[in-house]
């Protein structure tokens, strides 16, 4: 209980700038538990130069292992994102007993089994809200209240970038280039938006929660990931005739013993919740044995909310250290022992909504029916719009549920056909509430 | 750190046989994290009839003081209900030491400050998860997560009964009454209904959020609250025209210093997220300063998620006891020591859609909007329905902004007039996402 708990703190971008200055100056509601003591001992960062933070003399350095080897520092937050060295400065942290609070969604997606174990054996604790969900407590969520009930299934809306540009391709009818450009302009998308746009980000989020939900151990690189990239204005209309929106979701469920995990624009009903979550703002829908559905709705992102996302875990660290109560809660976090499988993605079974072009000619409707029959996929409606001014007209079609296999295989077939022109639109549909 | 602790409960009836079930069997997922052995001691009801569990020989007894003076008991969890003997019960069980576990909305709502206060003298604790929301953990949220930020606002969708027959109102066009009936067939409302249909239960459960959120100690019976009785399928159809969405709100916000809290039906938005919690769901819309506009969902109510919420209270305290750390946290549950000032009902500062039988004359509309002018309410919108058989047709005012003091004002006025027949109905607006 004797002097304060020392902070380290490893990486000065803005989220690093607003937890120094939460820190320092201590005035956010934070801190208005009893948490005891707590003193920013050290900042390190590769680039000294101003921030526009008014950081007590000497506190910050170039040299990391200054904070990560510091024998009086108990908790290092690592702020640098991405994989290495950020690997590194967590794993040498953890080895020098330190508490670990993070915000790196990359890092656990990948090494979660590596850092977890590793702060297991050393008795060390790493907390890690700020990794997913941004402001929404879905982390505690998942590891306290709904960790009393087994879990069946996640669906996230966990990028508020893509959200943001669904929006508002729905309500101004607009292009995905001409709103990924707006997004980029009011400052909802970066520069270089992969990451974002191909759902990587929503991916990693994922894993992350699969570990907490089903004690699943998954890579990135073996779970289906599909991004936005490729989602049109019909799409988005041809959906709202239907009563769908088009969202990218991250989903992860229980199946007979195995999971079933993915990211991808999925069709959901219009009138759901999940449906009506819009602009930046994220979504996580948990459906659990004891409890059924649940959801939970907020900010994705930010500067002030992710800083203070990071804040509370330090706080909560503290004040465990000063009441002696046992910090180290990372055993649930390590893989189950019996590992989990994912189900491949073969044998997803889906509805889907296909669009194609094709040549208005009588017969071309028997042709691709007949061509879907045949894969073993029965069709619920079809959407044929009346002459264009062009030689060709969108085709719609609604599938009941099939196989991956079977789509496949019948997409690759579709393809070679003459009457197709183009290339063939291909959206997942799910039932949500 | 020696032995188990002990859980005494009293109250045997549907939830606490769940909870009687979840502590004797321990096949709950809520048992998964290490909280250390908990045993259930001892279970007191006044009436000793079988309820279809096993329980060991001579747990059951009629006297209650076996439970809530036994000194190896360390955890009392009270199921009986209501006022008293509720919070005698809960009175003798702090003075004895034990922490509590309770569901009990009617007692924390009314005698919450008193109960605190007792706990944090006697350093106890009392968890009450239970008491608000049903499964969603909108309590641990308040008191931690969300405890980072202050608070601005909450609207809740807190009872399922009355979010049920209103919902099924929208959806089948059917009468409060038929609905009602509907209700109580399924189970959904009890045979006597008014706690629920009154708002009298929202408003309980809005007074425990006002104390988490705003520090309030506030007193049920000052509360604005009206109930969903008047409501008829005539004014969820003009809703509907008018793009918004009838739900019994609860609401409780920050204002200059002071709370407004109210329990009402109001108008909100359909296309936002709270206007498409249906059923028997609950929700809570929390907005923020660090974090904006955060959502919380789920069931409201249920033996299985209430007893399992119950058991994770206890849960969360034998965890505590086992590993040393502090239990008491009801400091910041006791009121503010400025004390927090409620705004009173006649200062609200709302829309207000109007809907009055006005014979079908010329000039009606022209003397009614006088009247709105000269109590200083302007109008927004106005739709008169076409000639109806009979002699009377519907007339509907949305207003702007108006105090209520003016807007009741002008409703007593308008009830005056020869030309009104039969009740003015008045539903408030609120533009919440």
């Amino acid at each position: 209980m004797a002097g304060s708990v020392q902070v380290g703190l490893v990486g000065l971008g803005t989220i690093g700038v607003g937890v120094a200055r939460l820190l320092l100056e201590k005035r956010s509601k934070v801190f208005a538990g009893d948490c005891g003591p707590v003193s920013l001992k050290r900042i390190a960062d590769k680039d000294l130069s101003d921030r526009g933070i008014d950081l007590p003399s000497g506190i910050l350095t170039e040299d990391v292992s200054a904070v990560l080897e510091e024998p009086e520092i108990d908790i290092v937050v690592e702020l640098v994102g991405g994989i290495e060295p950020a690997r590194t400065f967590v794993l040498t942290a953890i080895e020098h007993g330190k508490h670990v609070v993070t915000a790196n969604k990359a890092l656990l997606s990948a090494h979660g089994e590596e850092i977890f174990r590793a702060a297991q054996k050393r008795g060390v604790d790493v907390l890690f809200e700020a990794a997913v969900g941004g402001s929404i407590p879905i982390i505690r969520a998942l590891r306290e209240s709904l960790g009393t009930s087994a879990i069946r299934s996640i669906y996230g809306i966990l990028n508020g970038t893509t959200n943001y540009i669904l929006t508002r391709m729905t309500d101004d009818g607009a292009s995905y280039d001409a709103m990924l450009r707006a997004a980029q302009q009011l400052g909802f998308a970066e520069r270089n938006p992969v990451a974002d746009v191909s759902g990587k980000d929503s991916l990693q989020k994922l894993v992350i929660l699969a570990r907490l939900a089903f004690g699943a151990s998954l890579s990135p690189e073996d779970v289906l990931c599909e991004g936005i990239e490729r989602i049109t204005p019909m799409d988005i209309s041809f959906a709202q005739e239907l009563g769908y929106r088009i969202k990218l979701l991250a989903i992860a469920k229980e199946r007979e013993g195995r999971i079933e995990a993915r990211v991808h624009p999925a069709m959901i009903p219009l009138s759901g919740l999940m449906a009506n979550v819009k602009f930046e703002y994220n979504a996580i829908e948990v459906v659990g044995e004891e409890f059924g559905t649940q959801v939970f709705y907020g900010k994705g992102a930010g500067q002030r909310p992710t800083a203070t996302v990071v804040v509370s875990d330090v706080i909560d660290l503290a004040s465990r250290i000063h009441s002696g109560a046992p910090t180290c809660r990372v055993a649930p976090l390590l893989a189950s022992a019996s590992g989990v499988q994912l189900v491949p993605a073969e044998e997803l079974f889906l509805r889907h909504y296909v669009r194609l072009e094709v040549f208005d000619r009588a017969g071309v409707l028997a042709d691709i029916a007949r061509l879907f029959a045949e894969e073993n996929i029965s069709i619920e409606s079809v959407i044929q719009k009346g002459r264009a001014a062009s030689d060709t007209v969108p085709l719609v079609i609604m599938t009941h549920e099939a196989s991956e296999a079977s789509i496949e295989r019948a997409l690759r077939r579709l393809s070679t056909l003459n009457v197709v022109r183009g290339p063939i639109q291909r959206i997942r549909v799910e039932e949500l509430e």
